[in-house]
């Protein structure tokens, strides 16, 4: 039988509280977490107070164990009664104290907010994002190393192109994801608390200690935040939108590579798959079916991610030191995180079940025949004032006529001049698309080379 | 003490789940209401089996009482073990029947997912929020009634322009969130379900009855639903996206609102207050304030819905017969409507308490002194051929020379003519704006009697 | 040699003003079209004073013949000289004028703005995007008659799924689109314009005539407009938004369409081409190249309708009277419509281009062998318990041993009880793809001939 | 009497083309300007050709002229004829030059197009948006020197907080600004070009060179462009993306100084107020107005910037080696930067002629009477268990009996031991709020100063 704890979970509306729950996720972005977060705002003004010997030095202890005992549940209690959130948190704090009058004295409520909501974000970024993200980018570049020479048609408008190879392919991901994460890790470190009072300006602390500023910055070291260089009764809002607007262009990447993946599992292309379980039901009624639905899954994240990212942007604009038209509209904050985080651990392990056909890469690479670009290429190289128009003539007659390029190129008069100059190496590359390759596994390889000692070793 | 289900509810992530619960909303848009109506959606198909002898009669209350036996919890178990949301349920149901091969028989997951969610969507819409529309309606009508004749100030531009009065002003938000209210009711009537199989073409329920439309209309009729003129493995999602534009929409006709009367309790405006209870806290720092909390949350939700709005219009496409890139993402759609909830009913109880300060109403309207509207309208209506560029002459003289308009209006040679010609009440106007408020009484009554007929008798 | 109107159109920054340039829509949609329409108000405006005497009949012509005097040009010119747009338009007609003194009279500036909007977004809707959009609809109806038996499969996920026909899911397309054009139409037709002055109370109106409310109406009625039910300063914006949320909507059909076009013609999947013309380059590289490029355009130009959505939401909210915080981002409304346009008359070219490659459409139906469904189901229907479980391990059986569904199914000893029972031809749909094709080509005509009879007759 | 050009530049749909036409802005802005800048990249690719004696060096001077010649209108005319629009410039090129061969040899579309895009979008931001920005910077920085004591009351939830001054208010904005120009100007810089080909794996030119990354790095050095690590067809448009996005915060940043200073002009309010020309019309029918239109239409033109993020945010998904649904939606990104740019210099002049009403400014100051959060946090400092609760009831006592806060403190016995050992500039805090203003010129001053020598140096 179900407990009544999963009777509540599934009273969730949220998707993320009964269905895309991660634990680690949830220590830090939901409420109870928010609580920790601004306890430990609230202990570290107590410590500050401690050691200027504002308060007594026991004061710290006593409010450390008092703020293990506050639950969220007695806070929300209090605030019903009181219709003050951070007011409530005051009081059960203080209730559970004998000296009350230090308690978040000299401080406002977002002093409080905003800096545990600056601590919890970055720590969730960089101790659950970014390690979620690197195990995802250390699978692409085993992936990238692995097929660095798996030669697979580049496709452009859904058309094949020319040859790259499935490792080149990937470690473009490689890169993308790797300068994300620097930039996530560079924004996350840049998130700034306060504690400048109501308006900003330090009017109550000013009336309390002599150096304010001096005092900010001491109690935001205990949560290895940093001031903002000016604020109202709020951190400026831009360092967090900057980072939103990452996360978001992190999850742009990855819905990216859930796309590319999710299309070369088409039945017709059918170049990669997922090794699946044994007991997986592909469809209620079809049951043959494979399913990419965990890369459709991740690409459909993205969309929450585009829609959430225009409500943070909004949110950027307070009236005056502060209204509270962005309190409702920023409390979902943590949820753009948490789907990022999601996503990324579904696409590392999609990732790393994924297969390729080498059957069926090898019969896509040529479906499409002789290859009309490098002879092209060739002709111009060797002089053809008009390389271009005469290559795309020969290529829709061979179309019509059913024919190979190379053959009716090589039976071209007009051609026969520039043909004799070349090497039959180069000459080779128009029938085999094996040997146009350029660069791709090279970069493939030096791609990978470099993020994994870039981001790697440190996990 | 507070109890593990407390401690399990601030775990969640999203504020609907931990901050902003709105206990009949989460009986349709939680996991456990999703549950209930894909139950009801298979005990509608039972139901078309048994009428045509499909199978046999008692087989209905079989599955009847096996549905109340089904918990999400279970679900929840089986999908980990087999990977399918859909099979999972039909499991759960299955293992609760002694006749089991009736169940889901000739069903698509979409059948079934789609049609619940057209039906609890349509019920969240009809029984929960049109209801809390009407609340909020009617008090906006009772406000247009008893305030139709109190005389304000009107702004354009965040400056005084000529007058109204408070309850025409009102009115302006009856005539609109009455008509919004009838297009949801529209829109979620018009919510289509679906029983045409894997990709639409009612491919295997024409393996099963002879008639599949008439089968689908049937099993759809149990739920109140009509099908869609042609669908895919899914219902065009067009509909649902007209709904939950018109649900944003209403959000901002809300915000709106919201927003208009935050500015009329500024300090320095003053028009309106919230009548508060002894208890509440107005500021963590600031023990005098009473801050306009709940229009700045309605205010606020508006932004969560204008950015949820455009990954409602993102899952829109949905590639040949379906793909699941909208699935992860249309989720989070019953979020949409219960923000709405939880905004009109915050936005109910506010409007509730909204007093007018008469003295300060008053105070403003007299502010800018002497009308120049009225004196232009009558200078042109009398024949002045430029009397927009007179009065805008002598205003900007009657600022410098800190004197009133109708003093230099009288003085001045040039409108002479036109001034003899004036009825004394006519002029007048210019210096008394309670006597230039058009039509306002007349018209704050008569859309608050329309909407009062409409909307109000039937609930 | 170009021209300066050459250089001009080039000196443009947005792609409709250099490149995607409609000549319809550009008539009503750009700013001459606007100033045509706001003109078209000040006449009205004449008009009604001349019926009631309040001006000379001889007015209205002479109103009508300085009107065509009146360009752009000039009135930006007198714009730029005191600053205030809709002053400068009225300051340029009355310089044609003897009589001046009638202009404008009693009317504020967004009586005319909003009713000159709403009365062109209406024409523009009615008389181009509709017609176009029909256009596309007759095209796909054609279709959707001609290909109603061409057999296809069906594919979700990517994945072939079981078969329908093409005409069967272009039909889907039609009803679609034809639902959102009855929507367009509904919502075109409702907007609203004003007469109802500075703050929507008919302040200065009622000092000119007797029935304010009546004046308005006549107005409007040249206009072919109703007024709204309250106006402020301006008409409430909800009907704007919910006719440009419906654009939006219909964008999605469109961009659902062209993806899906799109991916048909895949080089793997290769079941639809477009017939181009003999000079098309189709990469500047790669001479042999057909790329989808107007598919791709239409696709990419959802985007940019989603994006452009969120700021007509945001121009819903405008501060009591009004504010002007909704001007700027309101001009580019017209771009919202000017884009679907563009959009619809792409499509319409390319889907009447169309081409179905009956070679490939067969093949691919063919590639994944033995339909598992069908047999699920009659096993089911034949009373197997099991009978998706049965199947499922059958299906990934047939895939190891490579062979045939139906092989392993006949010598299945479980299954022997159920087959037996059934007809030779119920068994043959397990084999043949082309016979599971349930009500595909009837619904198909039926959903074709319907929109014709609905929405093609008039045009 | 108006030209053709006139007509043609009205004829415009987007307000950016008719109305808000920035001259610099256009230069890089406009389809003129992209034809330059591909031009550019034609260019610099013979520049690498000649270097390597892969063409005659003369070629290098013919090109450079050769593409002086070439117009806009001309390479459209010659994509009409041939659907392809790199190809047509190419041909309008060539058709310029006696040998030929050389030109566009090894190049893909879009290394022209992203390589030319990635120019210009940098050479905007940091040659027009920038300063703009710069200008404005200048005047916040100006102010804030000015204001630094100019003490005005603080507002939270539009009530009246606790004092600040006008200078610390503004230097929030020098401070957020400043950090958003530092982060454009790395954001630009940091944008890549490519030449790599078809697929970005080199192929075509591997053929024509034997160090195609070093070619590429040429090619792009002549432009001052880095390539990128990875390329497909396209650069990956994350680093666009990002850029736009800090866009898109700046108009946050913009857009909150706006909304502060328009509230700051509110009839009641009045403390703000823009010195304005003689000429200028405030309403077309209350001539007595002065609207704050500029600050309004700032406000707005961020509801664009926002819309069209969202857009580009779906730009960033391109399927495998790129696809064409983010061609269109991408052509609009240059009005992203010229919105901004009317927005920068909108701000700067507006702000420029911004004067402070020190009688309104003062008066609103001392509204509220006696400020209760200095009372509060004295009594907690010296030692109070209870002080916030304490002083809330007491202000709700001086409210309710009329009378000051101050004298109930005095008269109140619990207080007495308390306030006894208070200084009595201590006291005086409590009834003059001109000593309750914390940092706030020494901040204003800090903020002005560290951005004064920051960035205002070098221009």
């Amino acid at each position: 039988m179900h407990t009544d704890v999963e009777q509540e979970r599934f009273d969730s509306i949220s998707p993320l509280d009964y269905r895309y729950r991660n634990k680690k996720a949830r220590k830090l972005l939901s409420e109870n977490g928010f609580t920790l977060y601004k306890l430990l705002v609230e202990l570290a003004l107590i410590k500050a107070f401690a050691r200027r010997g504002l308060c007594p030095a026991e004061q710290v202890e006593a409010v450390e164990r008092a703020c293990k005992q506050v639950t969220t549940a007695e806070v929300y209690r209090e605030e019903k009664r009181i219709k003050h959130d951070i007011r409530a948190l005051v009081n059960c704090l203080r209730a559970k104290l004998e000296r009350k009058e230090d308690v978040h004295k000299g401080a406002t409520s977002y002093d409080i907010v905003d800096t545990a909501n600056a601590a919890r974000y970055r720590d969730a970024i960089e101790q659950i994002l970014i390690p979620s993200l690197i195990a995802l980018e250390r699978v692409l570049i085993d992936i990238s190393l692995r097929e660095a020479d798996t030669i697979q048609i580049g496709r452009t408008h859904g058309q094949h192109a020319v040859p790259i190879t499935f490792g080149f392919a990937m470690s473009g991901f490689v890169s993308r994801l790797g300068e994300s994460i620097v930039k996530l890790k560079g924004l996350a470190s840049e998130l700034n608390g306060k504690f400048s009072g109501a308006v900003g300006a330090y009017n109550a602390t000013s009336l309390i200690v002599d150096d304010p500023k001096a005092f900010e910055a001491e109690i935001l070291e205990h949560l290895g935040l940093q001031p903002a260089e000016h604020s109202t009764q709020i951190v400026p809002p831009d360092r967090l939108t900057r980072l939103f607007a990452e996360v978001t262009i992190t999850g742009g990447i990855l819905g990216n590579l859930a796309h590319n993946m999710r299309h070369l599992q088409r039945t017709e292309i059918g170049e990669v798959y997922e090794e699946s379980t044994e007991d997986q039901v592909g469809s209620s009624t079809m049951p043959h079916k494979r399913n990419p639905i965990n890369l459709e899954n991740a690409a459909s994240t993205l969309k929450i991610l585009i829609g959430r990212m225009v409500t943070v942007f909004l949110n950027q604009v307070s009236e005056h030191e502060r209204d509270l038209t962005s309190s409702a509209s920023s409390r979902p904050d943590g949820e753009h995180i948490a789907y990022l985080i999601e996503m990324a651990d579904r696409m590392t392990a999609t990732m790393g079940r994924l297969r390729i056909n080498r059957a069926n890469i090898e019969r896509n690479l040529h479906m499409q025949g002789d290859l009309a670009e490098p002879l092209y290429i060739l002709l111009a190289a060797y002089g053809h004032p008009d390389a271009h128009e005469k290559v795309r003539k020969l290529t829709r007659q061979a179309e019509q006529e059913q024919c190979s390029l190379s053959l009716l190129a090589s039976e071209d008069q007009e051609l026969k001049p520039y043909l004799l100059q070349m090497k039959p190496e180069q000459l080779e590359v128009v029938q085999n698309p094996s040997l146009y390759i350029g660069l791709a596994p090279v970069i493939a390889r030096k791609v990978a080379e470099h993020w994994k000692r870039e981001l790697c070793s440190e996990y």
